[in-house]
């Protein structure tokens, strides 16, 4: 189960009722936050996460707006006690950048680890996850991002009984584990059926359409997009900003096949996003305008 | 008359319901501010007061919780379409800091001045009025801050008829200009009374109660003072990290004969600074508790 709370929607600038657009995922105890704007803090504490649990901070990007809330955030998870190392994932310039603003957050009581993406895709494990980070096309270096937790086959007890394997070991086969009986092992796969479906999220602001996020996005369970523009006019300014609008996200769910697609990060002026939905609903009708707190629990299939 | 906005009331973190501390006041159309933590833009916006018109920003030091808004407000100001360029005050480090948290907001349409306070009191005058910084005793370097307005004695009706000045001449003397006639200049003071009381605004935070507080608010109109506690019991905290409680800010308002003063930077603990204020009207009367946005205008008397 992979629980996500969109934390805030508001693109460029933080409002008196939209929070900067930043997402927090919780799974089996580890907390992952995708960017940090100011005031990113406060809406964690609004939905009532843990700041101690935050293990991994991935920044799309280091406008202002996406990056600016990470020395108040890095003192309040020290002041929540936590003492584990937090990595921090993003293009390359992060360290440089994150240094500069610790200037204003010098001491921090755990260790901070950094990896500077160099690749078009670049995916590491996490604790129990795939993280994939893919390279969009905004005004400076930019990337998306993909949560997939993988899930196993399922576990065949007949094959277990023709193996004679007791009882005792099934579950630790179940979850992965290789075991040894009297000096042989026995993989999860002599067990398990085949690999069935994980839950994917994949995450993506500031950037055009690409063919890279339809390739990372393929068959989510959740889509978050960037929707800037509501108006199908704002297509120039779009272009100019290397944004994108409704319409054009709509396009990239489709072509992704995904299941379900959230917008957000709306342009200040966008006041009223949800009255732009129906109007993409003709090119991808699971769609729902993103809004801060909106939350979910992406599960595995029955 | 000095418009004054106590934006936020928050000490260390800014809470979902209060915005970290941050004064802001404007005359005559120029716009000062003093300390700029995370979401005091956003405490602007709410305020509806403009970021275009802030020609000045004051550090009391640089604790995240003070000045971790700043890059997000440089480009707010500079979306506002702000050109004229903007003063910068504070301790020693003003320069590196605020460079440092540029890497985040590293264009802007204006100009930054730097002015790094060197000394235990300095005053500058600003736009009609006289702007002194004071050093107060905290765990790194930290300035309390006042803002004066002077106010020129009466016009002297019977001094411009002795003198013989044309009445077109008056409102310019009163207004403090010197003026020329038959190649005799003729200085305000020559038809002027004695100078009246002006206006006068002290705000101090992040400091034990030290004599140069006192000093400082001599007389204030009003005195806007860290009360980072209101529990008795908290005195020993209040000692270790170089704060006050509500006490100890009563007393220095009754040293310093202020008229009125409000309180500020509450601990996160704080959740009622109001049920406090009871305990220290014994010491000084005129008392408020300070909250997000609480404003007033300050006038000369009649």
């Amino acid at each position: 189960m992979l629980d996500i709370c969109l934390l805030g929607t508001g693109g460029m600038l933080p409002l008196p009722n939209r929070w900067l657009t930043s997402l927090m995922t919780r799974f089996q105890g580890s907390n992952l936050l995708i960017d940090c704007g100011e005031g990113t803090q406060i809406a964690i504490k609004e939905k009532g996460w843990s700041f101690k649990s935050i293990d991994t901070i991935c920044f799309t990007h280091y406008h202002a707006d996406h990056i600016s809330g990470l020395p108040g955030l890095l003192l309040s998870m020290g002041n929540s006690g936590r003492t584990e190392p937090v990595l921090l994932i993003g293009p390359i310039g992060l360290i440089e950048t994150v240094t500069a603003l610790r200037t204003i957050a010098p001491e921090l009581p755990f260790c901070i680890e950094y990896l500077e993406l160099t690749q078009p895709q670049q995916t590491i494990a996490r604790f129990g996850y795939h993280l994939s980070a893919f390279r969009v096309n905004h005004n400076i270096a930019c990337y998306g991002y993909t949560i997939e937790i993988p899930r196993a086959g399922k576990f065949q007890i007949e094959k277990a009984l023709k193996l004679n394997l007791p009882k005792q070991y099934w579950g630790r086969l179940q979850r992965g584990e290789t075991i040894e009986i009297d000096g042989n092992n026995i993989t999860p796969d002599a067990v398990l059926g085949e690999s069935r479906k994980g839950i994917k999220l994949t995450y993506c602001t500031d950037t055009r359409p690409v063919p890279a996020i339809i390739e990372a996005a393929k068959s989510s369970d959740l889509l978050i997009c960037e929707g800037m523009y509501g108006e199908l006019d704002q297509q120039e300014k779009a272009n100019k900003y290397k944004h994108m609008t409704f319409h054009e996200a709509a396009h990239l769910a489709k072509q992704a096949e995904v299941t379900k697609m959230w917008l957000t990060h709306y342009s200040p002026s966008l006041t009223n996003p949800e009255k732009f939905i129906d109007d993409i609903r003709d090119i991808f009708p699971n769609v729902e305008a993103g809004e801060d707190g909106k939350s979910t629990l992406l599960t595995f299939e029955e």
